[in-house]
């Protein structure tokens, strides 16, 4: 394991500002993944990181040297700081030091619409992002489009609210959605609070793609009127929406609810 | 309209103090309202504020004129600060300043478990708290039971979350749920990665309560064996658990659809 003990060392700046630059780390191909879970989910998913990061205490740590350990066997490079050193790479707080650098996945064709996928048009909460990830994995969901506007996926908020789902999903990002809806395969279905036909109205067996708008203002007229149909989740009282990303679980576990029951 | 000019004015000294320090902000009996939305929630569904608070710039703010006319109507006093004076009281960046002071509300005695009912363990993230009491509200559940250690409710990360649903619901914190649980008269439902039956196999058509637990460690061992039910939300693929409210949205919405649709 190299170890580095100056706050000058070339390599350990550029970390540095890679950590806490986040407009300069979405556009560069590589993102950090901060704490044992992201980093035990990355190596179970999708293979060893080009960079693993601890600090002097946290290699002690028995699922950090687990982690050390495979990422040694797979001759990823490992990189031991002082406590002080490794403190501005993370943000969280009072967690085991460990993060890894890895590449982002880069797709070179952004594929039609033929099975379950979430469109997010410009969600902008990173809590929000993360959290429709998770659920869209969970549920068996495997691809996400997001719009030009909506959180990027690869940063620490999303990275962490994702819980992993990062790394079973295929996420394209910058996404002309107008265009994705036109040459969609399967139905799209638009959450909205105005519409009159409701999730347990509308039979959700075969694939769709769900397609979920910004927190405040919705999904976009130009995006609203390609949407094969228009859906509300029914409320009761007087509290009228939910947060997109509770939204989001209703929707997908519905869909999972009447294809496991084979009945709408 | 009362005018305060300096910082060192006695009611704006205590007010400063009051939104940045939450710990003494939890003490106290008055909540802050922070912004156009909460106010006229409150306004609707409460009542006036004990202070409504606005900026030089904010008071010509169509939507802020109406929130202070109303308030003079119901003789609640008005303060209007210079925009400098303003800014600690918010913590919304960019958002139209104005905040109420209402009182918390305060209840006497703990009702027992009769009607539809959320009981948080420990739940700790402020914007899942929030969440689920506004996913709570809008499938018409009336009442919310937090143990010691869940999020504080009145604080204005959770008040921003659940836009308003806090002025629809009665929310009892620092709840001995054990006990709560021993005395209920309905079902008490807990959720559970760990469980053989799902949402979808249980009758969701009577009165339940939801049992949900903390973030990482989930139910507490004592809560869930005192539960009358243990279900599970069905996953597909590899991601195993869903956000905790997530998981709250699916439950009280696979209720409202089994209560609308008449059938499990």
């Amino acid at each position: 394991m190299k170890r580095i003990t100056s706050k000058d060392n070339p390599q350990y700046r550029k970390l540095k500002q890679f950590a806490s630059n986040s407009a300069a780390a979405r556009r560069e191909r590589y993102a950090i993944l901060d704490g044992v879970h992201l980093c035990q989910s990355y190596l179970e998913h999708v293979g060893h990181p080009a960079l693993c990061v601890v600090s002097q205490t946290s290699q002690y740590h028995a699922e950090v040297s687990e982690i050390i350990a495979e990422c040694e066997k797979g001759n990823a490079q490992c990189l031991l700081l002082p406590d002080g050193l490794f403190r501005p790479l993370s943000q969280v707080d009072n967690g085991v030091d460990i993060v890894f650098l890895v590449l982002k996945p880069v797709y070179d064709t952004l594929p039609e619409l033929v099975q379950n996928a979430v469109l997010l048009d410009r969600i902008q909460d990173p809590g929000n992002v993360g959290s429709i990830l998770r659920s869209a994995a969970a549920s068996g969901i495997r691809q996400v489009y997001c719009s030009v506007g909506t959180a990027s996926v690869w940063t620490p908020r999303v990275l962490r609210a994702g819980m992993g789902a990062h790394f079973l999903l295929e996420v394209f990002e910058n996404v002309s959605l107008e265009t994705l809806i036109e040459t969609s395969k399967i139905p799209v279905v638009a959450t909205t609070p105005y519409a009159r036909s409701t999730i347990y109205d509308i039979d959700l067996r075969s694939s769709v793609a769900w397609l979920l708008g910004h927190e405040g203002g919705g999904i976009s007229e130009s995006l609203m009127e390609r949407a094969s149909d228009r859906v509300v989740i029914p409320h009761a009282g007087l509290m009228e929406s939910l947060n997109v990303a509770a939204c989001a679980a209703v929707c997908f576990f519905e869909q999972m609810r009447q294809c496991l029951s084979g009945r709408k």
